[in-house]
C-alpha cells in the first residue's frame, strides 16, 4: 500500500510517462500511482512548483510526490529525495520545492547517491525513469530515506513572490498561473475569515494581515477596473470580468463562462492592482 | 475495493483532477480511481453528458460516477447524488445525467447537504475536491445514499435530441458529438438486429421502428449524398466520406483515414437528411 | 493481480477509453491498469509501435500491453494476442509488434476468433472495446493465451529502418520519431560500453559495430553541422543544437532549452548523416 503521485513536462504523447510506471511497477507492485499532471510546460520549473503546491496536501500521509521537470538533467544538479512534513518529495534539486518548503518543516534531504536503488543501466538523458521513479518505488517499498544517499543541508528554492507597494503606496500584486480554464491566479493570498476577507501576504514581512471589504475593494488589470470580490465564477453576466478568491485562497481574475488571458491579454507577472 | 470514475472539464494541465483524486484517496485509499475523460470543452455539459453516456454501462454494477462540468459552481445549483439502475452518480443537477436517466430507472436522488461527507473548508469555487469528490469517496466507503442530505423528487434534465420530419416529409436527423478522430454522430439512434437496421427512434414519438435497408438508404449532409450505410472505418478508399453505425448505435458520419468535420466542415446541430 | 497496458490513438476527449477500462474492471476487477500514450497520431501504427518499444520492457514480467491503433477495424487484418519473452501483447495484427518481435522471442500468437472472451454485441466500429480490452482483462484473470483461438504462425512485421550508405560511401541515418519536446530520435542505434559508443545497427546486416569517436564525430541535419555526441540537453547553450544517445538508445537532434523539430524544420523520414 502507499501512493506515489506524478508531475512531469513529459506530456502524453510518448512513452516516456509509461516507461516511469513500468519502473515504479516492477520495483513495488502494490502502490498506486496517480498522475497530477504531465502537460507542465516544457522544463517550466515554476509552473511545475505551483502544481504541486496546489494538489500536494489533499493526498493522505506519507504520499510519495515525483515531481520531474529538470532542465539540468545529466548536468551537476543534485537528485534528492526529502521529507517535509508528512510528505515526501522525489525531484531535482532545482526549487520546484519552493512553495512545499513554505508550508511544510523540512525534516530531511538526501541526495541520490547510493546507485542500489537506481535502475541500470541509468542513461545520461532519463533520469525520470532511471533514478525520481525508481527511488520513489524503492520508499513505497519501506527503504528508509537516510539509506538512499547522502545529507543535503538546504534544498533549493527561490523567493516566493509578494505583492508590493508602488511608489505611491499602491498594493501591487501580480498574475502567477494562468489555468485551463483561462483564469489568472495571482500572488494576492486571501483568506476568509468570519466573513471578513484578509490579505495575508502584504508587502512589508511580518507586518499584520489586511482588511478586505469584499464590496469595496477595487481591482485594476488589463486596462479594466472591477468592483469587489465576488464570490463564485457565476457572480456575472457572461462575458463579465471578475476578482474573486479561487481554491487555493489566492485572488484570481476570471471572466464569467470565458477565458481572462483571451479577454485581458494577461500574461504571467503582470500586475494586479489591489485598492482598498 | 469500489470504483470511482470521473469526468470533468478541468483539463489535465493543473492540479485540479490532482486534488480530487487526493481527497478521494485520503477518504477511500482503497478505491480505485478511473479517469474518463477532462478534456470536456470547458462548461459543456452536453458533452460531458454524452461522454458519460457512451462509457458508464461498461463498468462493474455499483461504481460510482463523479462528473464536474459545473457552470453554477457556487450558485444556487443543487450538488446531487444519484443512484439510477446499479450505478451511482453524484454530479450538480445541471441535466448531466440525462442521457443516463432515459436508460435507467431513477431510485434515489439526495442533495448533498450534510456538511459531514464534505472536504473543509468548502471553498465556493471548487466543489469538485470540497463536494462532490469528497462525497463520491465517502460512498465508495459505505456511507448509505440517503445519509447524504435531502431528498430531490426529480434531476434536472433535458428533452433529448430526436430526429425531426420536415415540411416535406423527410426525416432530419442532426449532429450531436464530434469524437477526436472527426467522427460526427447523430441522433439517429439505430440497432442491428437479424441482419436489419432500425431506426429506434423515429420522429413520432410511440412510432414503430423505421426499416433501414442498408445499401438503399440515402444520406445527404454538408453537401455530399452518401449511398448506402458501411460496416465499417474501412469500407472504402481514403478520403472517401461515409455514413456508418457506430459503437453506441447511432449513424455516424466519416472519412476513410480523415476527419468528417474538417472535410465536411459540420458542427454541432447541422442537419444529416436519411433518405429510405 | 496483474497489469494491462495500453496504447490507442483514441485520444482523452471522449469515453473510448474509458468504455475500454469499464470492460476491462468488470472482467477483472483486481486488474491494474496503466495508461501508457492515447495520443498516438490518428492511424499512425508506427508511432505506437515505437511508443510501445520505447516503454514495455520496464514492466512487471507477465503484463499485458493492449495497443490498439487500427485503421483496418472491422475489415479483415486479424486480431490477436502474442507471447514474446515474458510479455503478452493483444493487438490488431498490422505490424504494432515489429520491434518487440525484434527484440523478444515469439512464443505463440493465436487469433481472438473465440467469442466467449469479447464483449457482447461486437460493434463493427470499437472493437477496442469489444475484442482487445476484453481479451486483455480474461488473459488477466487467467484464461490460457492458447483458449483465445486459433494459431497465427507468423504476425505482420515492416522490416525496421536501419541507417544506408549513400553513393559516396556516407552514413546516412533517419528521423524515426518526433517526441513531445521536439526531440528527433534516429534510426542510428547505439550502445555506450566502457566509455566508448558503437553504432550497433551499421548498413551491412551482420556487419560488426561502428566506433563512434564522442568528440570527432560530426553530424549533418538540416542544414547545420554539429560537431561531436553531447552527454545531455544540458550540453551546450540555450537554443544550441545538439546531437545525444536518447534514453533508448538512439541518436537524438535536440536544442538546449528549445524544440529541434520546429528549430530544424525537420520531419519523419529526413535524413541525418554521421561522418565518423
Amino acid at each position: 500500500m502507499g501512493f506515489i503521485t506524478l508531475i512531469t513536462d513529459f506530456g502524453l504523447a510518448d512513452g516516456y510517462v509509461g516507461a516511469m510506471k513500468g519502473v515504479i511497477f516492477s520495483i513495488a507492485p502494490h502502490v498506486t500511482a496517480v498522475d497530477i499532471s504531465h502537460a507542465v510546460p516544457a522544463q517550466d520549473v515554476h509552473s511545475a512548483a505551483w502544481i504541486l503546491h496546489t494538489a500536494y496536501d489533499t493526498f493522505p500521509q506519507g504520499t510519495i510526490h515525483c515531481v520531474v521537470v529538470d532542465p539540468g538533467v545529466g548536468s551537476q544538479r543534485r537528485a534528492m529525495a526529502v521529507q517535509a512534513g508528512p510528505y515526501v518529495f522525489v525531484t531535482p534539486d532545482n526549487g520546484l520545492l519552493s512553495y512545499v518548503l513554505a508550508q511544510q518543516p523540512l525534516q530531511m534531504a538526501v541526495e541520490l547517491t547510493d546507485p542500489r536503488f537506481h535502475h541500470h543501466p541509468v542513461s545520461d538523458t532519463f533520469h525520470g525513469r532511471d533514478i525520481f521513479a525508481s527511488v520513489a518505488a524503492h520508499l513505497a517499498r519501506g527503504v528508509p530515506l537516510d539509506e538512499l544517499g547522502t545529507p543535503i543541508d538546504e534544498p533549493v528554492t527561490w523567493p516566493l513572490q509578494h505583492p508590493e507597494r508602488d511608489s505611491e503606496g499602491v498594493l501591487v500584486g501580480h498574475v502567477l498561473h494562468i489555468d485551463h480554464f483561462g483564469n489568472c491566479i495571482t500572488d494576492l493570498h486571501i483568506r476568509s475569515e468570519k466573513g471578513v476577507l484578509l490579505l495575508t501576504n502584504p508587502p512589508s514581512e511580518g507586518a499584520d494581515p489586511l482588511l478586505i471589504a469584499r464590496c469595496r475593494a477595487c481591482i485594476k488589470v488589463g486596462g479594466m477596473l472591477l468592483q469587489g470580490v465576488s464570490c463564485t465564477y457565476a457572480d456575472g453576466r457572461p462575458g463579465e470580468p471578475l476578482a474573486l478568491v479561487g481554491s487555493s485562497g489566492h485572488l484570481e481574475i476570471a471572466i464569467v463562462g470565458g477565458s481572462a488571458v483571451q479577454a485581458l491579454g494577461l500574461t504571467i507577472g503582470d500586475p494586479v492592482i489591489l485598492l482598498l
